[in-house]
């Protein structure tokens, strides 16, 4: 049975892209050896690098002065680096609250340095995107998730102030058309609209760097790994190679201009869907709403079982909500397909009118 | 044409590894959805990282008190976590420097504490392995890297001392038996012996955890991934697959015993023809030559040419020394079979000929 797969990550990818890194597992490009066991400095993989490296400019449409970077160690860790890099010898920063993951990265940076939560929606469950706010001109950088993927919410509009603008786009970057010369440093675990689980994209403003007068761990130095093309240790030769074969199949789709427009049909359809009918209501505020996790909840917790059992039966998975929310959270990255949107929503009627019964 | 792979690393995974991962990124385990596109936290995924975690165990045969981890970031990573981890607040350690990666890591200890270098090689080249030292009794670890990857030298018995006995096994792992209750920590990158790149092996003491006194960053501490089974964060879930596959490899092969068994055929082999064959002298001293990575450098380097163009033809890859050290470099780990070595033996017996006439 066709399945339609809807995880939050990691998560869904282009079929032609994993029918491609199948295929380089056992015999890259032809040469008879496979991706996985050839030399990271072999001609046939710093091409790769390359041509990633690349694809992300192209497809961001990144302004002069930015260097890209594949590391490992997921958001998490850039968590830590951000604060490293950024953050200078007492000095400050200023994070959003906007969820689970934002919480995580200020966790990290107060090691570093003192933290002025300047906005949060915890008293909501994360519902909404905080809109009042006063960043102060003495921090160091702002920081902010622009895609909470457990409570459905996203930023529609960027934080302007006169300090430096980071921001963890793990679960949204290549799904939307940004004016990126309003960041000064993002990264994104590839898990959701990049590829599988094991680096990171890492886009940051050369200018912005070695300029906090603290002494950073080599694997923690953004300008280390600049200055290695990211390859000042192995990088993760077949996360960033299928990397590169989504962001490819992205371009020939039309880039992230395309792809936007497809993701905005697929997210209203869904959420129409929601609106609509008597069983289902959003998890998040309307206007806050994500285009990539589509968070929602029974209005009669008692159904529960009949629509577990009848999305299981069309092929359906990976909409169990995150713990901390509960309900269902239908992620629907560039990769979607719209069909397995409509399959879901056909089930959310089906559902509808057998309990109506 | 067949190619015989010499790599350094990433290098040579057994065939049916390399088939079996293949047919996962398309379907994996029969589920119709791909290894790369499930969640980490679905059953399927976690079945694959307890295996993992488990083959570890039996086939170094642990004793009871360590903890198995899959992390990410490389040896490169594991040079700072081991000195956040171990080394007390104006703590001090002990480091064997025996070549690049030794180097390196002692590198970021000294961002964390005072290193003391009880030997280097470093007077000819990292071609030994230091004998001659004193362990004082006031450091908090020992550090030494088991195979040095670029010089083709091996550690064959280790220091004993008080302190804590931390070693660098990314290139030998899983290639010897060895008595692993006298190490209090062991990391490898997965690239050699394990897998692809992208996942990094940890094996640690948990008696020896939360002693510093130290705040450790949450991605750098070893008890925050322990108490989270690696999965604190997005694991890297092809590499821990591929490595999965591997350890299965070798278990069904007769397991560490039986590889070493071969390890040491192919090795004899390989050094009794430097020995033997004219053209040829070895870099490492006898004592210590590394049973993964077999260096040796021409008699007369106004032939290279002639021998380069020879192994090439013969469907060789991958021999080509470290710029460091020059000459060649043949790493033979676990998954190179005997009939590349002998084809490689051959090749340097008809270059011996060739220059010979």
């Amino acid at each position: 049975m066709k399945k339609h797969n809807f995880s939050a990550g990691p998560c869904i990818l282009p079929q032609e892209v994993l029918k491609k890194a199948s295929e380089a597992v056992v015999n890259f490009n032809g040469i008879n050896l496979s991706l996985i066991e050839i030399s990271h400095r072999s001609k046939e993989f710093v091409e790769v690098m390359e041509n990633a490296r690349s694809l992300v400019k192209e497809l961001l449409d990144l302004p002069e002065g930015y260097s890209v970077l594949f590391l490992q160690g997921g958001a998490s860790l850039e968590f830590l680096m951000t604060a490293y890099n950024l953050m200078k010898i007492d000095g400050k920063a200023a994070y959003f609250d906007t969820g689970a993951w934002s919480s995580k990265a200020l966790k990290e940076a107060k090691l570093l340095g003192e933290v002025d939560v300047v906005a949060s929606s915890k008293d909501k469950t994360y519902n909404y995107i905080p809109k009042d706010y006063t960043i102060t001109n003495d921090v160091d950088y702002v920081h902010l998730t622009s895609n909470n993927t457990i409570y459905g919410t996203q930023f529609k509009e960027f934080p302007k102030s006169d300090a430096l603008l980071v921001c963890d786009m793990s679960s949204d970057i290549f799904s939307r058309e940004l004016d990126f010369s309003q960041f000064d440093l993002v990264y994104a675990g590839a898990q959701k609209n990049m590829g599988p689980a094991g680096t990171t994209l890492v886009i940051v403003k050369d200018e912005i760097l070695g300029k906090t007068g603290r002494t950073i761990p080599s694997m923690l130095d953004y300008q280390i790994h600049i200055s290695k093309d990211s390859m000042f240790n192995t990088p993760p030769v077949f996360p960033v190679y299928v990397s590169m074969l989504t962001l490819q199949w992205l371009k020939d789709l039309g880039g992230v201009k395309a792809i936007e427009k497809i993701n905005k049909e697929k997210a209203a359809l869904l959420y129409a869907e929601i609106d609509r009918n008597s069983q289902f209501k959003g998890f998040a505020e309307v206007e806050d709403r994500s285009a990539m996790n589509v968070t929602f909840n029974l209005t009669n917790e008692a159904n529960q079982e009949v629509f577990d059992k009848l999305w299981n039966e069309a092929g359906i998975s990976g909409i169990k909500g995150h713990r901390s929310v509960g309900g269902y959270r239908a992620s629907i990255y560039n990769a979607m397909p719209i069909e397995s949107v409509q399959v879901l929503i056909n089930t959310m009627q089906q559902f509808e009118k057998q309990v109506h019964n």
